[in-house]
Protein backbone atom coordinates (compact mmCIF):
# COMPACT_ATOMS: atom_id res chain seq x y z
CA UNK A 1 0.00 0.00 0.00
CA UNK A 2 0.97 3.34 -0.73
CA UNK A 3 0.83 7.04 0.73
CA UNK A 4 1.67 11.26 0.64
CA UNK A 5 4.40 13.77 1.28
CA UNK A 6 3.60 17.56 1.94
CA UNK A 7 6.39 19.82 2.61
CA UNK A 8 4.80 22.70 3.69
CA UNK A 9 7.89 24.69 3.58
CA UNK A 10 8.29 24.29 -0.16
CA UNK A 11 4.92 26.04 -0.71
CA UNK A 12 7.00 29.29 0.10
CA UNK A 13 10.38 29.62 -1.55
CA UNK A 14 13.39 32.52 -0.90
CA UNK A 15 16.73 32.73 1.10
CA UNK A 16 18.04 31.10 4.10
CA UNK A 17 17.11 32.95 7.23
CA UNK A 18 20.60 33.67 9.80
CA UNK A 19 21.54 31.08 11.45
CA UNK A 20 20.86 27.83 8.94
CA UNK A 21 23.00 25.40 6.89
CA UNK A 22 22.07 22.30 5.55
CA UNK A 23 22.92 19.73 7.19
CA UNK A 24 25.73 17.25 5.79
CA UNK A 25 24.08 14.98 3.03
CA UNK A 26 23.46 11.46 3.86
CA UNK A 27 22.95 9.45 6.74
CA UNK A 28 21.50 11.68 8.99
CA UNK A 29 18.88 9.06 9.72
CA UNK A 30 20.67 6.25 10.12
CA UNK A 31 20.87 5.18 13.81
CA UNK A 32 16.66 6.73 13.77
CA UNK A 33 15.87 4.24 11.20
CA UNK A 34 14.68 0.47 12.10
CA UNK A 35 17.09 -2.10 10.62
CA UNK A 36 15.34 -5.52 11.18
CA UNK A 37 12.01 -4.53 10.30
CA UNK A 38 10.38 -5.23 7.07
CA UNK A 39 9.41 -2.24 5.79
CA UNK A 40 7.83 -2.88 2.05
CA UNK A 41 4.93 -0.61 2.17
CA UNK A 42 6.04 2.21 3.21
CA UNK A 43 4.94 6.64 3.55
CA UNK A 44 6.87 9.92 2.98
CA UNK A 45 5.10 12.31 4.55
CA UNK A 46 6.23 15.89 3.81
CA UNK A 47 9.30 15.01 2.72
CA UNK A 48 12.13 16.74 0.33
CA UNK A 49 11.64 15.61 -3.31
CA UNK A 50 14.23 12.56 -3.05
CA UNK A 51 13.05 11.71 -0.10
CA UNK A 52 9.90 8.77 -1.12
CA UNK A 53 12.65 7.33 -3.80
CA UNK A 54 14.86 6.87 -0.76
CA UNK A 55 12.77 4.79 0.74
CA UNK A 56 13.48 2.65 -1.35
CA UNK A 57 16.98 1.90 -0.70
CA UNK A 58 15.39 1.07 3.35
CA UNK A 59 13.50 -2.34 1.13
CA UNK A 60 10.28 -0.26 0.34
CA UNK A 61 8.28 -2.23 -2.45
CA UNK A 62 5.91 0.06 -2.70
CA UNK A 63 5.87 4.22 -1.24
CA UNK A 64 3.19 7.07 -1.07
CA UNK A 65 4.81 10.50 -1.74
CA UNK A 66 3.19 12.52 -0.42
CA UNK A 67 3.84 16.71 -0.74
CA UNK A 68 1.83 19.97 -0.40
CA UNK A 69 3.57 21.56 -3.83
CA UNK A 70 3.13 20.54 -6.70
CA UNK A 71 6.00 22.01 -7.69
CA UNK A 72 7.96 19.74 -5.41
CA UNK A 73 5.88 16.58 -6.67
CA UNK A 74 6.58 17.49 -10.57
CA UNK A 75 10.69 17.80 -9.59
CA UNK A 76 9.94 14.38 -7.47
CA UNK A 77 8.01 12.98 -10.49
CA UNK A 78 10.73 13.90 -12.97
CA UNK A 79 13.82 12.77 -10.57
CA UNK A 80 12.78 8.86 -10.94
CA UNK A 81 12.76 6.47 -10.64
CA UNK A 82 8.67 5.68 -10.50
CA UNK A 83 9.00 2.21 -10.06
CA UNK A 84 7.37 1.81 -6.64
CA UNK A 85 6.31 5.01 -6.14
CA UNK A 86 2.78 6.78 -6.45
CA UNK A 87 3.26 10.68 -5.73
CA UNK A 88 -0.39 12.67 -4.08
CA UNK A 89 -0.66 16.45 -3.23
CA UNK A 90 -1.68 16.97 0.26
CA UNK A 91 -1.96 18.98 3.36
CA UNK A 92 -0.10 17.60 6.81
CA UNK A 93 -3.10 19.94 8.55
CA UNK A 94 -5.78 18.28 6.75
CA UNK A 95 -4.30 14.51 6.26
CA UNK A 96 -6.58 11.75 6.22
CA UNK A 97 -4.85 7.80 5.31
CA UNK A 98 -6.00 4.52 5.01
CA UNK A 99 -5.65 1.97 8.75
CA UNK A 100 -3.23 -0.31 8.79
CA UNK A 101 -1.87 0.16 5.52
CA UNK A 102 2.13 1.23 5.61
CA UNK A 103 5.07 -0.38 7.71
CA UNK A 104 7.01 2.66 7.69
CA UNK A 105 5.85 6.65 7.60
CA UNK A 106 8.86 8.62 7.47
CA UNK A 107 8.96 12.56 7.43
CA UNK A 108 11.69 14.84 6.89
CA UNK A 109 11.64 18.65 8.42
CA UNK A 110 8.51 19.44 7.77
CA UNK A 111 6.54 18.69 11.49
CA UNK A 112 7.57 22.22 12.83
CA UNK A 113 5.16 23.69 10.07
CA UNK A 114 2.34 21.38 11.32
CA UNK A 115 -0.38 23.55 14.08
CA UNK A 116 -1.59 20.59 15.13
CA UNK A 117 0.40 17.79 15.83
CA UNK A 118 -1.37 15.57 17.77
CA UNK A 119 -3.64 15.07 15.26
CA UNK A 120 -1.08 14.80 12.95
CA UNK A 121 0.33 11.64 14.82
CA UNK A 122 -2.88 10.22 15.49
CA UNK A 123 -3.40 9.76 11.53
CA UNK A 124 -0.07 8.40 11.19
CA UNK A 125 -0.40 5.68 13.94
CA UNK A 126 -3.92 4.47 12.61
CA UNK A 127 -1.92 4.06 9.16
CA UNK A 128 0.79 2.42 10.20
CA UNK A 129 0.93 -1.84 10.78
CA UNK A 130 0.93 -2.79 14.75
CA UNK A 131 5.01 -2.87 15.27
CA UNK A 132 5.25 -0.66 12.48
CA UNK A 133 8.28 2.69 12.61
CA UNK A 134 7.47 6.22 12.16
CA UNK A 135 11.02 8.15 11.34
CA UNK A 136 10.85 11.72 11.38
CA UNK A 137 13.69 14.84 11.71
CA UNK A 138 12.07 18.38 12.64
CA UNK A 139 13.73 21.35 13.28
CA UNK A 140 15.11 21.44 16.80
CA UNK A 141 13.42 23.09 19.60
CA UNK A 142 16.43 25.69 20.74
CA UNK A 143 17.08 26.16 17.07
CA UNK A 144 13.47 27.48 16.77
CA UNK A 145 12.59 29.34 20.39
CA UNK A 146 14.71 32.40 19.94
CA UNK A 147 12.92 35.62 19.13
CA UNK A 148 16.46 36.21 17.49
CA UNK A 149 17.59 33.06 16.01
CA UNK A 150 20.77 33.90 14.78
CA UNK A 151 24.24 33.59 16.58
CA UNK A 152 25.36 36.57 19.32
CA UNK A 153 28.79 37.28 20.05
CA UNK A 154 30.14 37.70 23.61
CA UNK A 155 32.31 39.60 25.23
CA UNK A 156 35.09 37.24 24.56
CA UNK A 157 34.49 36.93 21.22
CA UNK A 158 32.54 33.41 21.62
CA UNK A 159 29.76 32.92 19.48
CA UNK A 160 26.53 31.60 21.19
CA UNK A 161 22.73 30.37 20.52
CA UNK A 162 21.08 33.63 22.73
CA UNK A 163 17.78 30.97 23.91
CA UNK A 164 14.74 32.99 24.97
CA UNK A 165 10.96 31.70 25.13
CA UNK A 166 12.02 27.96 24.83
CA UNK A 167 8.78 27.45 27.03
CA UNK A 168 6.03 29.84 25.80
CA UNK A 169 5.53 27.11 22.59
CA UNK A 170 3.69 28.47 19.40
CA UNK A 171 3.72 29.80 16.56
CA UNK A 172 7.13 31.58 15.65
CA UNK A 173 7.31 33.72 12.47
CA UNK A 174 10.33 33.51 10.62
CA UNK A 175 11.70 34.57 7.02
CA UNK A 176 12.66 31.22 6.10
CA UNK A 177 12.04 30.35 2.13
CA UNK A 178 9.70 33.35 2.43
CA UNK A 179 8.88 36.04 4.52
CA UNK A 180 6.67 35.57 7.52
CA UNK A 181 6.54 32.07 7.29
CA UNK A 182 5.09 30.21 10.44
CA UNK A 183 6.91 27.61 12.24
CA UNK A 184 5.37 25.74 15.46
CA UNK A 185 7.56 25.97 18.50
CA UNK A 186 7.37 22.56 20.54
CA UNK A 187 9.91 21.51 23.41
CA UNK A 188 11.14 18.12 23.22
CA UNK A 189 9.16 16.84 25.70
CA UNK A 190 5.84 18.22 24.14
CA UNK A 191 6.68 16.12 20.54
CA UNK A 192 7.58 13.01 22.50
CA UNK A 193 4.33 13.27 24.86
CA UNK A 194 2.16 13.92 22.13
CA UNK A 195 3.45 10.65 20.10
CA UNK A 196 3.03 8.56 23.49
CA UNK A 197 -0.51 9.96 24.22
CA UNK A 198 -1.44 8.61 20.59
CA UNK A 199 0.16 5.27 21.24
CA UNK A 200 3.76 5.15 19.96
CA UNK A 201 6.84 3.94 21.96
CA UNK A 202 9.63 6.09 21.87
CA UNK A 203 12.76 4.12 20.12
CA UNK A 204 15.16 6.44 19.72
CA UNK A 205 15.35 10.44 20.00
CA UNK A 206 18.71 12.21 18.01
CA UNK A 207 19.84 15.58 18.72
CA UNK A 208 21.79 15.80 15.45
CA UNK A 209 25.36 16.35 15.80
CA UNK A 210 27.83 16.53 12.71
CA UNK A 211 30.78 13.66 13.04
CA UNK A 212 34.10 14.26 13.45
CA UNK A 213 35.05 13.31 9.89
CA UNK A 214 32.06 15.64 8.71
CA UNK A 215 33.85 18.35 10.90
CA UNK A 216 36.98 17.34 9.63
CA UNK A 217 36.05 17.64 5.85
CA UNK A 218 33.74 20.88 6.45
CA UNK A 219 35.40 22.42 9.16
CA UNK A 220 32.26 25.54 9.34
CA UNK A 221 30.23 22.65 10.79
CA UNK A 222 32.19 22.83 14.07
CA UNK A 223 29.82 25.73 14.95
CA UNK A 224 26.57 23.24 14.63
CA UNK A 225 28.24 21.34 18.14
CA UNK A 226 26.91 25.02 19.90
CA UNK A 227 23.12 24.39 19.61
CA UNK A 228 21.63 21.42 17.86
CA UNK A 229 19.35 22.33 14.16
CA UNK A 230 17.45 19.04 14.18
CA UNK A 231 15.82 16.52 16.47
CA UNK A 232 15.10 13.25 14.81
CA UNK A 233 12.80 10.71 16.22
CA UNK A 234 12.06 7.18 15.84
CA UNK A 235 8.62 5.96 17.42
CA UNK A 236 7.10 2.29 17.17
CA UNK A 237 2.99 1.66 16.80
CA UNK B 1 11.99 -3.82 50.53
CA UNK B 2 13.68 -1.04 50.97
CA UNK B 3 17.47 1.13 49.48
CA UNK B 4 19.42 4.61 49.21
CA UNK B 5 19.34 8.47 48.40
CA UNK B 6 23.21 9.67 47.45
CA UNK B 7 22.43 13.38 46.41
CA UNK B 8 26.64 14.22 45.45
CA UNK B 9 25.47 17.97 45.31
CA UNK B 10 25.16 17.89 49.07
CA UNK B 11 28.46 16.38 49.69
CA UNK B 12 29.85 20.21 49.11
CA UNK B 13 28.56 23.28 49.91
CA UNK B 14 28.26 26.69 49.19
CA UNK B 15 26.17 29.72 47.71
CA UNK B 16 23.95 28.96 44.30
CA UNK B 17 25.68 29.92 40.80
CA UNK B 18 24.59 32.53 38.35
CA UNK B 19 20.93 32.00 37.59
CA UNK B 20 20.05 29.44 39.14
CA UNK B 21 16.77 29.53 41.33
CA UNK B 22 15.19 27.33 43.90
CA UNK B 23 12.32 26.01 41.60
CA UNK B 24 8.52 26.40 43.30
CA UNK B 25 8.08 23.62 45.92
CA UNK B 26 4.94 20.90 45.56
CA UNK B 27 4.04 18.86 42.66
CA UNK B 28 7.10 20.07 39.78
CA UNK B 29 7.26 16.01 39.03
CA UNK B 30 3.16 15.09 39.65
CA UNK B 31 3.01 14.47 35.66
CA UNK B 32 5.92 12.40 36.23
CA UNK B 33 4.76 10.01 39.00
CA UNK B 34 2.41 7.03 38.15
CA UNK B 35 -1.02 7.75 39.20
CA UNK B 36 -2.59 4.12 39.03
CA UNK B 37 0.44 1.68 39.88
CA UNK B 38 0.89 0.18 43.34
CA UNK B 39 3.94 1.54 44.57
CA UNK B 40 4.43 -0.11 47.96
CA UNK B 41 7.87 -0.40 48.43
CA UNK B 42 9.81 2.68 46.64
CA UNK B 43 13.42 3.76 46.43
CA UNK B 44 14.77 7.31 47.01
CA UNK B 45 18.31 7.55 44.79
CA UNK B 46 20.02 10.70 45.91
CA UNK B 47 17.42 13.01 46.42
CA UNK B 48 16.72 15.80 48.97
CA UNK B 49 16.31 15.21 52.48
CA UNK B 50 12.73 15.24 52.58
CA UNK B 51 12.52 12.64 49.25
CA UNK B 52 12.33 9.22 51.12
CA UNK B 53 9.85 10.55 53.51
CA UNK B 54 7.88 12.26 50.79
CA UNK B 55 7.57 8.64 48.52
CA UNK B 56 5.32 7.72 51.87
CA UNK B 57 2.54 10.01 50.51
CA UNK B 58 2.42 8.19 46.83
CA UNK B 59 1.94 5.32 48.78
CA UNK B 60 4.71 3.59 49.58
CA UNK B 61 5.15 1.79 52.44
CA UNK B 62 8.34 0.69 52.31
CA UNK B 63 11.10 3.35 51.33
CA UNK B 64 15.31 2.76 51.22
CA UNK B 65 16.65 6.48 51.01
CA UNK B 66 20.12 7.07 50.27
CA UNK B 67 22.20 9.50 50.06
CA UNK B 68 25.68 9.96 49.72
CA UNK B 69 25.62 12.90 52.50
CA UNK B 70 25.81 11.45 56.26
CA UNK B 71 25.03 15.34 56.92
CA UNK B 72 21.72 14.90 54.47
CA UNK B 73 21.12 11.57 56.10
CA UNK B 74 20.98 12.76 59.45
CA UNK B 75 19.06 15.75 58.52
CA UNK B 76 16.55 13.49 56.85
CA UNK B 77 16.56 11.03 60.16
CA UNK B 78 15.53 13.96 62.35
CA UNK B 79 12.98 15.47 60.31
CA UNK B 80 11.04 12.09 60.19
CA UNK B 81 8.62 10.71 60.35
CA UNK B 82 10.71 7.73 60.16
CA UNK B 83 8.38 4.55 60.11
CA UNK B 84 8.74 2.74 57.01
CA UNK B 85 11.77 4.41 55.57
CA UNK B 86 15.48 3.12 56.21
CA UNK B 87 18.09 5.51 55.06
CA UNK B 88 21.89 4.21 53.89
CA UNK B 89 24.63 5.91 52.65
CA UNK B 90 25.72 5.33 49.22
CA UNK B 91 27.78 6.36 46.38
CA UNK B 92 25.68 6.55 42.79
CA UNK B 93 28.57 6.04 40.72
CA UNK B 94 29.26 2.43 42.53
CA UNK B 95 25.72 1.46 43.79
CA UNK B 96 24.71 -1.83 43.48
CA UNK B 97 20.60 -3.07 44.80
CA UNK B 98 18.95 -5.75 44.78
CA UNK B 99 17.02 -7.47 41.61
CA UNK B 100 13.08 -6.84 41.61
CA UNK B 101 12.72 -5.61 45.00
CA UNK B 102 10.97 -1.98 44.02
CA UNK B 103 7.71 -0.49 42.39
CA UNK B 104 8.96 2.65 42.07
CA UNK B 105 12.38 4.03 42.07
CA UNK B 106 13.02 8.54 42.50
CA UNK B 107 15.87 10.27 41.89
CA UNK B 108 15.81 14.29 42.66
CA UNK B 109 18.30 16.62 40.66
CA UNK B 110 21.32 14.15 41.08
CA UNK B 111 21.71 12.03 38.12
CA UNK B 112 23.82 15.00 36.54
CA UNK B 113 26.68 14.05 38.97
CA UNK B 114 26.91 10.92 37.88
CA UNK B 115 29.42 9.82 35.29
CA UNK B 116 28.04 6.61 34.07
CA UNK B 117 24.31 7.32 33.86
CA UNK B 118 24.46 3.87 31.59
CA UNK B 119 25.68 1.86 34.85
CA UNK B 120 23.06 3.98 37.28
CA UNK B 121 20.58 3.06 34.72
CA UNK B 122 20.80 -0.54 34.74
CA UNK B 123 21.17 -0.77 38.35
CA UNK B 124 17.89 0.91 38.74
CA UNK B 125 16.37 -1.03 35.99
CA UNK B 126 17.34 -4.24 37.51
CA UNK B 127 16.00 -3.44 41.19
CA UNK B 128 12.75 -2.66 39.83
CA UNK B 129 10.23 -5.29 39.56
CA UNK B 130 8.45 -5.57 35.65
CA UNK B 131 6.37 -2.83 35.44
CA UNK B 132 7.89 -0.75 38.09
CA UNK B 133 8.72 3.32 37.66
CA UNK B 134 11.79 5.49 37.28
CA UNK B 135 10.91 8.67 37.81
CA UNK B 136 13.50 11.43 37.73
CA UNK B 137 14.72 15.19 37.98
CA UNK B 138 18.16 16.12 36.47
CA UNK B 139 19.53 19.63 35.41
CA UNK B 140 18.52 20.56 31.95
CA UNK B 141 21.24 20.04 29.53
CA UNK B 142 19.87 23.72 28.20
CA UNK B 143 20.45 24.70 31.73
CA UNK B 144 23.95 22.67 32.22
CA UNK B 145 25.64 23.47 28.32
CA UNK B 146 26.98 26.92 28.14
CA UNK B 147 30.45 27.98 28.77
CA UNK B 148 29.29 30.68 31.02
CA UNK B 149 25.77 29.61 32.40
CA UNK B 150 24.30 32.69 33.27
CA UNK B 151 21.78 35.73 31.88
CA UNK B 152 23.08 37.67 28.46
CA UNK B 153 21.46 40.84 27.89
CA UNK B 154 21.29 41.70 24.61
CA UNK B 155 21.17 44.92 22.64
CA UNK B 156 17.55 45.18 23.10
CA UNK B 157 17.57 44.78 26.77
CA UNK B 158 16.38 41.49 26.01
CA UNK B 159 17.49 38.36 28.59
CA UNK B 160 18.74 35.34 27.07
CA UNK B 161 20.32 32.05 27.90
CA UNK B 162 24.36 31.72 25.68
CA UNK B 163 24.07 28.52 24.96
CA UNK B 164 27.09 26.92 22.97
CA UNK B 165 28.76 23.65 23.27
CA UNK B 166 25.39 21.84 23.48
CA UNK B 167 26.91 18.83 21.51
CA UNK B 168 29.42 18.27 23.26
CA UNK B 169 28.91 16.06 26.21
CA UNK B 170 31.15 15.24 29.12
CA UNK B 171 32.06 17.49 32.33
CA UNK B 172 31.22 21.00 33.23
CA UNK B 173 33.12 22.52 36.38
CA UNK B 174 30.81 24.82 38.27
CA UNK B 175 30.47 26.97 41.42
CA UNK B 176 27.11 25.36 42.74
CA UNK B 177 27.47 24.40 46.33
CA UNK B 178 31.51 24.46 46.31
CA UNK B 179 33.96 25.55 44.01
CA UNK B 180 34.79 23.45 40.80
CA UNK B 181 31.59 20.94 41.43
CA UNK B 182 32.02 18.45 38.08
CA UNK B 183 28.72 18.57 36.26
CA UNK B 184 27.64 15.63 33.25
CA UNK B 185 26.25 17.43 30.47
CA UNK B 186 23.90 14.96 28.65
CA UNK B 187 21.60 15.73 25.65
CA UNK B 188 18.11 14.80 26.54
CA UNK B 189 18.47 12.24 23.23
CA UNK B 190 21.68 10.50 24.97
CA UNK B 191 19.35 10.13 28.52
CA UNK B 192 16.65 8.97 27.10
CA UNK B 193 18.46 6.28 24.44
CA UNK B 194 20.14 5.23 27.25
CA UNK B 195 17.07 4.89 29.51
CA UNK B 196 15.66 2.73 26.39
CA UNK B 197 18.82 1.03 25.73
CA UNK B 198 18.49 -0.16 29.52
CA UNK B 199 15.04 -1.68 28.64
CA UNK B 200 13.30 1.05 30.18
CA UNK B 201 9.68 2.08 28.14
CA UNK B 202 9.92 6.07 27.89
CA UNK B 203 6.07 7.16 29.53
CA UNK B 204 7.05 10.93 29.52
CA UNK B 205 9.35 13.86 29.54
CA UNK B 206 8.95 16.92 31.13
CA UNK B 207 10.89 20.24 30.83
CA UNK B 208 9.69 21.85 33.82
CA UNK B 209 7.84 24.90 32.96
CA UNK B 210 6.07 27.31 36.02
CA UNK B 211 2.38 27.75 35.88
CA UNK B 212 0.86 30.87 35.07
CA UNK B 213 -0.49 30.79 38.70
CA UNK B 214 2.81 30.16 39.99
CA UNK B 215 4.27 33.12 37.79
CA UNK B 216 0.95 35.32 39.33
CA UNK B 217 2.18 34.43 43.19
CA UNK B 218 6.25 35.38 42.27
CA UNK B 219 6.90 37.20 38.97
CA UNK B 220 10.07 36.66 39.29
CA UNK B 221 9.71 33.03 37.72
CA UNK B 222 8.82 34.35 34.88
CA UNK B 223 12.20 34.23 33.72
CA UNK B 224 12.48 30.53 33.81
CA UNK B 225 9.73 30.59 30.64
CA UNK B 226 13.42 31.59 28.44
CA UNK B 227 15.05 28.25 29.23
CA UNK B 228 14.28 25.32 31.55
CA UNK B 229 16.44 24.24 34.19
CA UNK B 230 15.00 20.92 34.88
CA UNK B 231 13.96 17.73 33.06
CA UNK B 232 11.46 15.28 34.37
CA UNK B 233 11.22 11.88 33.05
CA UNK B 234 9.38 8.89 33.88
CA UNK B 235 9.73 5.87 32.37
CA UNK B 236 8.42 2.35 32.67
CA UNK B 237 10.67 -1.45 33.06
Amino acid sequence: MISRTSSQATANSAGPSKGWRAPPNGRRCARCFPTSAACESSISVAASAGSAAGLLNTGAKEVLGLDLSEKMLARARAAGPDAGIVYERADLDELSLPPTAFDLAYSSLALHYVSDAARLFQTVHRCLVPGGHFVFSTEHPIYMAPTHPGWSVDAEGRKTWPVDRYLVEGPRKTDWLAKGVVKHHRTIGTTLNTLIRCGFTIEHVEEFRPTDAQIAAKPELAEELDRPMFLLVSARR
